[in-house]
């Protein structure tokens, strides 16, 4: 097999057999296929697609590229959740203990990884004492004793995929649907969980910008779980502002146990019971997911979800009193209101440049090297839809020094007020096939 | 400027400037961009073409990544001409002395390069003594005063297409016109001649499969010509056979004796008129393309054209008498007569297959590496609708070697014996603008 034949073959829009796309990822992972042919070939793809085999099979090429992680020691049916990008992004804080209270075995492996704030072991880190430096027979006695736990990230998962995203970055070939699909779908399934629910965002702060383009992904990514084996439903959701108020690491902590609460943003609230239920259906802990909602509200009225974070935390070496005393976070030395000049309502805050103006501050990461500061952020007072006056505060900037004029110019040219405007639908779709 | 936004530009259909353009090819030949982003990018160039502007700019920019040869020390106008391949292509040698014996100033720069058989240089040098390690003074000396002499290249010409081309030939990226085109004319500018006359191959034998595809590969390499100040014209002519009867250097060299003569195949001498009347029109050596083709015939009738040949030859150091006594030429050992085996009329001879078998005999080179037997070759004895009798001889092997049962396989696999069959027309098309 040549790969130069088989970049002509996609070119010319014919289907790859699974032998011919394990020999290009094998070739690929080993160096002996070079990134010249790599990109041509996926550029190739860009503009022939791949048909629902091909997509499973690239998929499972790059699960086999390197280690999977083996939880079949954790009892239950371990469902894992992901978010396609986003800003300010709470959901996994208060999904864990929330669907952990209901038996469903959270095991979760987490990296830090660069972004407008940090990955969910750095938010998990603004709770004093907290650490994920277990083993992994620690980890998975803590799941199978209180069905949830948090482990770095170990093991070199699915390489191929590591180099086919960084060679796609810089060769146009990222905004490609069944590469998308299958770069998500490759991590997951090598993480070893039984089950995967999906939040695809879309929106002006997300990968897809056009409900159409997350619906398409959501749908091939449900496809590709569903045809190799592990049961897949998704989530569409809005990411035309930022998700809930807070922006930051210590903050979006808040924001969780407030949630957990039923105290929360509606929007996160709204968006954490829609995946919340799909999880734990697939889970098998409700007949329907009608139930499994009606559950999910259940332990958030009677406390058990609260408990569960608390449990979860001192499991973890952390100081469960921060969930009664969110004080005892990290706090920012200034807190600076950004007022509103004008009357109206607000009719946009771009998402991603909003989330880029947090990660200024230091609540994430440019580079892998950046250190992150957990306590400083943004905690937006209004959201699209709501009514402004001159001097109301759009935004709280926590932040750790006093010039943050840069921050402040930012969130004003991210912020629009209009004469009308109206709250966008959070959630666009369901997709369970 | 970033590659990979130019990549993405040309990927979604749109134009590059012309400093885009030279920003690729510039950081290209410079090693500044990678050949991961030139290959994705030569593969949105085959999805998304590019405009008439963007080639010629694409051409130019090779033309400037490296030397470029000047003969502005020749009298006359400079007219080159270029093959796009084929097999058993005796054009060149006859052509070159045929415009020469018109004043048309033939400065040629050629190679040795792979093959089916030899280049140029590698035909000529069959004739005892000819040799084309001469100095660039005595290069313009001899065609200031003889109008014709050839030269070994020198310098570093275009090493942009170079590279790209390599990187093409392994990514899929081959079959595009506009950079076919490019590829071509650019070496063509840059080796300095005022016009250049083309003649694109098409059928089987040939890169261009298609009459449609080899007309507008023509077109494009005459526009990009004319727009950068080089007249241009080309002749599209069939290669669904290999032209003429020989295959092999020495008897290209005798074909081309017997042509200059009026005595060589009929469809290489159409061929050579087809060409040599553009050349001597653009050299301004005739009023109108038929005054052309009308002095063309008189110099072959009165014998010019010959002793055209017989001084280039003595020029060049070699024996001028092989002109009149082919039989000086290198002969080889055997000849083996491969017999038909059916009656009925010749259908198909599969060019490039054919040229396949004439290099396994040694008349060209499979790698740089490979020594030419300029003796050895394949002479055609029928052609695509000559009737054959069961024991007549299709081809004449002309070998070194006696066991040439893998060439005799080669030859009955690739000429096809049917019931009716007609000649092939051998000029498709004339393209002057």
């Amino acid at each position: 097999m040549r790969m130069v034949d088989l970049i002509e073959k996609k070119r010319d829009g014919k289907e790859l057999t699974t032998e011919e796309i394990n020999f290009i990822i094998e070739g690929y992972t080993k160096n002996e296929i070079p990134d010249y042919q790599i990109s041509a070939w996926a550029m190739a793809v860009f503009f022939k697609d791949m048909t629902e085999r091909e997509r499973a099979d690239l998929t499972m090429a790059m699960v086999n590229s390197g280690e999977t992680i083996d939880l079949s020691a954790i009892e239950g049916v371990k469902v894992d959740k992901h978010s396609t990008g986003g800003v300010g992004d709470t959901t996994t804080l208060v999904l864990a203990p929330l669907v952990a209270a209901l038996d469903v075995p959270v095991a979760k492996m987490s990296g830090r990884g660069l972004g407008h704030t940090g990955g969910t072991i750095d938010k998990l880190e603004a709770i004093e004492g907290f650490h994920v430096e277990i083993s992994k027979e620690q980890f998975v006695d803590l799941v199978n004793r209180n069905k949830i736990a948090v482990i770095g990230q170990t093991g070199n998962l699915t390489p191929a995929d590591k180099k086919l995203y960084a060679l796609r970055d810089v060769t146009g070939t990222v905004n490609s649907i069944p590469l998308i699909a299958s770069s998500i779908m490759c991590k997951k399934i090598a993480a070893g969980s039984d089950a995967i629910v999906l939040d695809v965002k879309t929106g002006a702060g997300a990968f897809m910008k056009t409900a159409e383009d997350a619906k398409e992904l959501a749908q091939s990514m449900v496809r590709i779980g569903n045809m190799v084996g592990r049961k897949t439903m998704a989530v569409i959701s809005d990411m035309s502002q930022p998700l809930g108020y807070a922006i930051g690491n210590a903050l979006e902590v808040k924001e969780a146990i407030d949630t957990l609460q039923g105290k929360g943003p509606k929007d996160l609230e709204e968006l954490c019971l829609a995946l919340g239920r799909q999880m734990v259906f697939l889970a098998n802990k409700a007949t329907s997911l009608e139930d499994a909602e009606e559950k999910l509200k259940e332990v958030i009225r009677n406390g058990k979800a609260l408990e569960k974070f608390k449990s979860f935390i001192e499991n973890q070496g952390g100081d469960p009193n921060v969930v009664d005393h969110p004080e005892k976070l990290p706090q920012a030395a200034y807190q600076i209101e950004v007022l509103a000049k004008e009357d109206g309502v607000v009719a946009e805050i771009i998402a991603d440049e909003i989330g880029t103006a947090a990660m200024l501050l230091g609540a994430g990461r440019a580079t892998k090297e950046s250190e992150i500061d957990l306590a400083v952020g943004l905690m937006l007072n209004k959201k699209i839809g709501d009514p402004v006056k001159v001097g109301d505060s759009l935004v709280t900037i926590h932040a750790n020094r006093q010039d943050v004029q840069e921050v402040v110019d930012m969130i004003y040219a991210n912020i629009r007020i209009a004469v009308h405007a109206k709250a966008p639908v959070l959630v666009h779709g369901i997709v369970t096939k």
